[in-house]
């Protein structure tokens, strides 16, 4: 592809030769002739003269290079286009395979691909364009909106609803029992029965071996445009607001609202029944036990302002220094105290 | 289903129209006609003059409610026993799929529902009733008790035993190889095979993916009544007491043994070879270096006495500040030492 | 088997009865008449005197055991090396099972056992003595090396390479999509295909529901002698040095370089964009945000030197106290102060 076209397609502004072709894009350090490549992280900006790139992707902001360039404000979003102009994502054989056991009352979309010994349950709806690949099982009731991907061995139980254009890693489970049991006298545990559904609106991405619980009573909700990435959890009857994102291993409790916009990094811990506000950030590991107010910005476990956790956990390394420095000042002072008694109250 | 009917097998006393005809069991601000609500929360209690709810499962010392009432000492075990009556668990089709794969040496009780593709190995023993939905692996040698309830892509390993009314999770992994190696000396690692089984006794909960590992002699032992969440780690050769509960992500290193009732909240870490007390609390995200006693509540990484930790982290913010009036006291003194100094000792 | 010839398997020094029957290998408590027992732990040392095993392996630097003994200086390799005696590892039934679907253009090395369901997709290369055990799923052209195990309900993506000797546990998912999505300025983002790989050196362990992104471009890589614990999360075009260990729950953001022989326990995370140099050990639960040097040992959240940390959390529960000193010390100096002043100053 000529890069005059890469840069029609990703809406940037071209420097240098325009019928350069370009059959690649690739990282900065991978990139040979043939490839475009790009920076968008200052980090890496010394990168850019020695890259054997034969083109490159770069902010306004960043300084120029010796090989034919693509300015925009936002790279890594025309990276992200270019790379959309190269990839041919991996999708099952078109139609359904012989191996899939499909039921008779399920409705497929048109141009779905299902893949071998995928299970579709009684009742099942799913959209146009749909990729199920091998090995997912949908329970009975199950809805898909159009342009759903699910990867090998997602399971999504039954009553579920997916949107339109959810792509789900593989090994996901949307709509396993809620961690829900009623403590009896005895000490031991009587099941509460999950009764709800999971809802995931359109435009989700759902993150490998990552689990969605559903509720006793009611739904659980991941809103439009949530990104969930690896072995997240959510439990049983939470929200997840509009465009959040939650990395790996970030576990939420029950009966949690998440606003919109909200990112939490990797490990993070959302204690039940809390509010989270819009365009809070979480720190990686962090772990709220109190609601968090729109637009804060938290750490630690338990969480609180990210500044004092930066001021504190800097100052903890000299903890036993600190005691030990109180320890000196009351000795000190008990002799201090004690000289000036001796010399004037005896 | 008449309200007089739910009181009755409910074990709730009942106020108002015991006629009111009840379909379903919804939150407090979800139901509407028809349905029977509840509160057990008391955050929850001003909500009850504004549900529409047909009738109200309420706790012995909460006010009136308007609506027909259901009295109990345990409102969420009633509720628990209420949703009971009208939900129905998804089960695969009675009988052995014909997609299924079963070893002829394999014995099925009665009653068992075995869904598309699951494979049962040689030698496997399933009690009556199960039901193992599609695409669930039995190795070779498993023995499943009654009722048993296996969810899509459970995976359970040679040799193990699974007790009586033991429900697992989709994507569960019982049985996997523990992470045993011996450390050899130009730096790489000898794999230890991983002989023993998992036991799983009955009435267990296990959460989605996740994985319990047999360790390299002995067993792994998960006792009656345990409850683990999703995404939970035990690892190779440890007990888990019974009655006891682990929030989703908790893991258990190798060789440690967790007592009786013992509770962990989410994203706890346990350390290998340790002893945890009978009745033990484990706050969310804490990790236990040493053995716990039993009866004690314990938070932090490393945890310790819940009620130190709790003024700790009280404090913690304020430790730059601390810092800074420490510096401030060693001046103040320095000045006043140097001051009676000099006027006295000059 | 005697006992003599297992001395001579494990390289160990006999002494006692070398013609002793030995018929398995179990724990120094469960083990007895007919069986082979081991302490490489010297807290166990009090049990050797109780044990009913017909033989023990012991360190040199071990007490005198009454029963015929196998010395050697690495007692744990001994003792992995007399387990691989006995134990028999589950495979399939040899050869293909006539349920697995395998493209016609894929090549099988020798001796492979394919299980039931198992997917082989287009091109894929599988090495000699491989042993997929059913529901395995390989994406087109994947390839894998010699003598390699992967466990039930394992999914490898689109164009992954796998080593030779890699065992894989079950529910593990090696080329996930990373966790890459480019903001747009409504808040909203634009997925960024991962085109890239996962490399999987030669003599690998990866553990049952671990997940391995594959990147945007370039090639996520675990090296050789590589052993993860269940539960990891490795981050797209991260890179793990040879013969590093990470155990349960580890999480490693994406992008950065964790070196050799580096140890890293359980729930650990990784910030992204990191170098951890080689040998480094980063305790239970710490998280590094910021490049590691090699050789260190560092613990908490942000990681520090291990040795100040320990200092820190053993003065930590003290924090409200020295706040309440700090005080006291400030109104005595205030005191004093003002006594001195009042004295001389007046």
């Amino acid at each position: 592809m000529k890069l005059s076209e890469i840069a029609r397609r990703t809406e940037c502004q071209i420097t240098g030769n325009p019928d350069v072709e370009i059959s690649r894009v690739a990282g900065i350090d991978e990139a040979g002739p043939g490839d475009i490549t790009f920076v968008s992280n200052r980090k890496y900006i010394s990168r850019i003269k020695h890259t054997r790139a034969s083109a490159i992707i770069l902010g306004l902001d960043m300084p120029e290079a010796s090989i034919p360039t693509l300015r925009t404000s936002n790279p890594y979003l025309a990276f992200a286009r270019a790379l959309n102009l190269f990839y041919v994502p991996p999708v099952p054989a078109p139609g359904l395979h012989p191996t899939a056991s499909i039921s008779d009352s399920a409705k497929i979309g048109e141009n779905a691909s299902i893949g071998a010994f995928v299970v579709v349950g009684r009742e099942c709806v799913i959209g146009a364009n749909a990729a199920l690949h091998p090995h997912v099982v949908l329970y009975p009731r199950v809805q898909l909106g159009d342009n759903v991907v699910l990867h090998a061995h997602v399971v999504i139980r039954e009553d579920c609803r997916i949107g339109n254009r959810v792509t789900v890693q593989s090994g996901a489970v949307i709509g396993s029992d809620g961690f829900g049991f009623a403590p009896a006298e005895d000490g031991t545990y009587h099941k509460i029965a999950q009764s709800g559904r999971v809802l995931v609106e359109d435009d989700v991405a759902i993150g490998a071996n990552t689990t969605i619980d559903r509720a006793a009573v009611g739904d659980t909700i991941v809103r439009r445009g949530v990104k969930l990435d690896n072995l997240v959890q959510i439990g049983h009857g939470s929200q997840i607001g509009e465009n959040s994102v939650l990395a790996a291993q970030v576990g939420v409790a029950g009966s949690t609202r998440i606003g919109q916009n909200v990112r939490a990094g990797g490990q993070v811990g959302f204690a039940g029944h809390l509010e989270v506000g819009d365009g809070a950030v979480v720190t990686a590991q962090s772990g709220t036990s109190h609601d968090i107010p729109a637009g804060a910005v938290v750490s630690g476990s338990p969480a609180i302002d990210n500044a004092a956790w930066l001021r504190s956990v800097a100052t903890f390394p000299k903890l036993s220094n600190m005691l030990q420095r109180i320890r000196d000042l009351e000795k000190q002072l008990a002799r201090l105290g004690a000289k000036n008694l001796g010399r004037f109250e005896k």
